[in-house]
């Protein structure tokens, strides 16, 4: 019999934590005195009470540590469990969203995908805004915390390619899970913090240059504004990539660093593929513009590099409504989306490591073909690849790109065109945000859209969020039978 | 040094081949008295000197057997070289082509994937029509041999798990190449000519029961005219439907059907998983049909049976415009061209059997994620499956994704809008033929896209063809060095 109660116990204790983040949207409310408050009052009180005492009625059963499938169980129930309570200020709040809505938010906003279905974001109150905020940013954390400590242990989608090096990097002494959360979130303040300091610099409002911050350093993407990035000028703009790319690298390598060891970050093989890939791509995109659009200026390049960014970081902020670029442009969109960040940051999508595995695989094939009888092992960072890795990798791939095609045939079912369909499955599983085409595209948001198809997106984040191989797994009936 | 002789005289005898073949068009011009003949007597003339002349310089190079390097270049010049000439009569004749849309109806002819560049076929010469039918079916039958015979050899994209296979049917004595060819030979005419006895049955004219039954059992898709099977009734539909899938099935096994084994066929994996995978996906299909353009009428069921069939088999004839099914129909199109029928018949694309190692492969790594002491290993028709072929398999489903996108981009930088650059990639690479969209759709041709455009989908009907690895594998430098 599987033993749910420490895993209730852990999330109780989340639950409660996450009530109590909402007294900070209430104190924003109430100094802004925009009457608002009360909403978070009664949200907190319901979610910090709801939380303590599901945390009190599993705490007979609390153990040393959490068995394979508890840690399965609580990592996914994590994010479906706080998206609900999230969801309670957009229901009782100044949006008055109904439950799929506001847990479409709140899911968007916890998985940092940042997909939004409110409309007229100026006109929020700030509490709410915040909470927007607050909801990513811990997202952004938490994702961080289930990648460096969970996914490796539990071997999914190829991450235990990072397992030695986390343990090494992290000595054996202090208990793993507890070291490196708390390493990380200093380096994760830190990062907002300076984020917020160089936004208030660009001549950002210090509200703004907060709430902006924490969707930056999440790679979460939501904004306080209708037009996203498109409200803020150069400076921010420029901040921004700075601080979206910074998000978007192993947070393991900002440890080091700190231990006065660079050399690491310098020689890492996805940080250069990244930089590599984001070089290209936003070249490529800037003579495209520079041809078409915006002929050879800063606005060119800016556009390009900043959107470019934002997409393949998974951020999902727009400083322009790329739409109108042409086609080219759109199809660019469409693909940098499926590259994706590097493992261990806030970042989704499949993963500059995993494209750089399987690539370093098919050379390896490719030599196998034409000299059949020669040994030859493909190699990451100087070291070999095992199969299991590459199978973990390779079955993570082909899940994702599965996923994506029952997605799009769900959302197609509902009675989306084609391009929203594919283009919001990739948004979603990617926890990108925005996807293509009028409706979802960076002009538009994801309100117009049925109610059917929000539960497949909803869902569809949470999958995407969890590297998919982890959400099959518990779907499993030998998951459950054992 | 690479011995170019021997490839060169292969390469010789098949053009000359392919220049004594265009005697049939030549013929047909001549009997119905069009005036139209002479083009083919000149085309076949320098094909057939040029193919000649060619062996003959080649002659004294000639080995007993063809090494890896040259057996890659053999199977891949072979897809240059014939297509080049089999454009020789689109630029002389009726059609009046330059060379980039020759060569691009050549190469769509040979590859089987059946795109076309020419519109108003009701008024083509019958000779014309006739060779365009004649390149699809010679291509069906060369790519079963190079699927059958140098694939499994070469070790490319997975093949390699029906080596051993194709070995016990085909027994050890006789040369593997010249015994398979020809049993495999007699079996496709022997298909051709039953599909062109039934469909003259549903009151096709002679004529246009050959030429069809040749671009169906290549899973060509090539018609004689612009509506494709619009222009014909329900019979022929079904009669389409039985060869398409009849091609599409691994032909080793009516080696076998015809040795009195049926249960090798009854039993295959791939066939069972092919029928499941159509039958699902016509019965949504016509339920979404009956519901919102037919009614429940064999009209819905038969549109979407012969629709569903002619692009997951890859042959790519429409019996209507499905663009106005509207989004879900577009969706379920698209995702159709990317499954493909079985390795070892005419079709292409992935192909089921990939899917199911992959998926194989994908249960594997959930029971180890949960039980990560255990040892599982993933098996494919009662045999387990070697890390070896699973590799192969991820190798080629990666480089098809990736290639997929890269040709995407490239149309899409060529200015193509979305929809087109993307459903023209897959249509090419998967050999299948129509796109979707308004230009490149059922109702559509490929007429209208730039030269660029032509030239690039042209090189992915190409790699599309010789399952993307081999062409990787031949633009490697090591290839070369060697
Ligand atoms: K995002
Ligand atoms: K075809």
């Amino acid at each position: 019999m599987l033993d749910l109660r420490p895993v209730g116990y852990v999330i109780g204790l989340l639950v409660a934590a996450l009530g109590l983040t909402m007294l900070a949207p209430l104190v924003s409310d109430l100094t802004t005195g925009n009457g608002h408050w009360p909403v978070f009052l009664e949200a907190a009180t319901v979610t910090t009470l709801f939380g303590a005492l599901t945390a009190l009625a599993c705490r007979n059963g609390v153990t040393e540590g959490l068995t394979i499938r508890q840690t399965f169980l609580l990592t996914s129930l994590v994010w479906i469990v706080l998206p609900v309570f999230g969801a309670v200020p957009f229901m009782l709040g100044a949006t008055n969203l109904g439950f799929t809505d506001a847990f479409f938010e709140s899911m968007s906003g916890l998985t940092t995908t940042g997909a939004t279905v409110i409309g007229g974001l100026e006109a929020l109150p700030e509490g709410l805004k915040l909470w927007r905020g607050i909801l990513q940013w811990l997202g952004g954390i938490g994702i961080v915390v289930v990648a460096m400590v969970f996914l490796p242990e539990l071997r999914v989608g190829g991450m235990q390619i990072f397992r030695s090096e986390a343990f090494d990097t992290m000595g054996k002494i202090l208990p793993r899970a507890t070291e490196i959360s708390s390493r990380i979130s200093v380096i994760y303040v830190a990062l907002t913090l300076s984020c917020a300091v160089a936004y208030a610099g660009t001549g950002m409002n210090s509200f703004d240059a907060m709430v902006h911050a924490m969707t930056t350093v999440s790679t979460g993407g939501m904004a306080n504004f209708d037009a996203s990035f498109g409200a803020f000028g150069a400076g921010a703009h420029y901040v921004a990539v700075v601080f979206m790319i910074l998000a978007a690298l192993p947070f393991v390598r900002y440890v080091q660093l700190i231990g006065g060891h660079a050399s690491p970050l310098l020689l890492d093989r996805q940080v250069r593929g990244f930089f590599v890939t984001i070089a290209i791509i936003v070249l490529t995109l800037s003579l495209f513009l520079a041809d078409t659009v915006h002929g050879f200026t800063e606005v060119a390049f800016r556009e390009s590099l900043f959107n470019v960014v934002s997409i393949m970081t998974g951020t999902g902020y727009s400083s322009a409504d790329y739409m109108l670029w042409g086609p080219f442009a759109v199809t660019i969109f469409f693909f940098v989306g499926l590259i994706g960040g590097c493992a261990g940051s806030t970042a989704c999508s499949i993963k500059i490591f995993r494209y750089q595995l399987l690539f370093a695989s098919i050379r390896t094939q490719i030599k196998r073909i034409h000299s059949p009888h020669g040994v030859f092992t493909p190699r990451y960072d100087g070291r070999t690849v095992s199969d299991d890795i590459l199978n973990s990798v390779m079955a993570f791939f082909v899940a994702f790109i599965v996923s994506l095609g029952l997605v799009t045939v769900a959302l197609g079912l509902t009675g989306l065109d084609f391009i929203t369909s594919v283009s919001g499955a990739v948004a979603a599983l990617g926890n990108i945000g925005p996807g293509l085409g009028p409706e979802i595209g960076p002009a538009g948001n994801f309100n117009g859209l049925n109610d059917t198809a929000k539960w497949i997106l909803s869902f569809a984040m949470f999958v995407g969020r969890l590297e998919v191989l982890s959400v099959m797994t518990i779907l499993t009936w030998h998951f459950w039978r054992a």
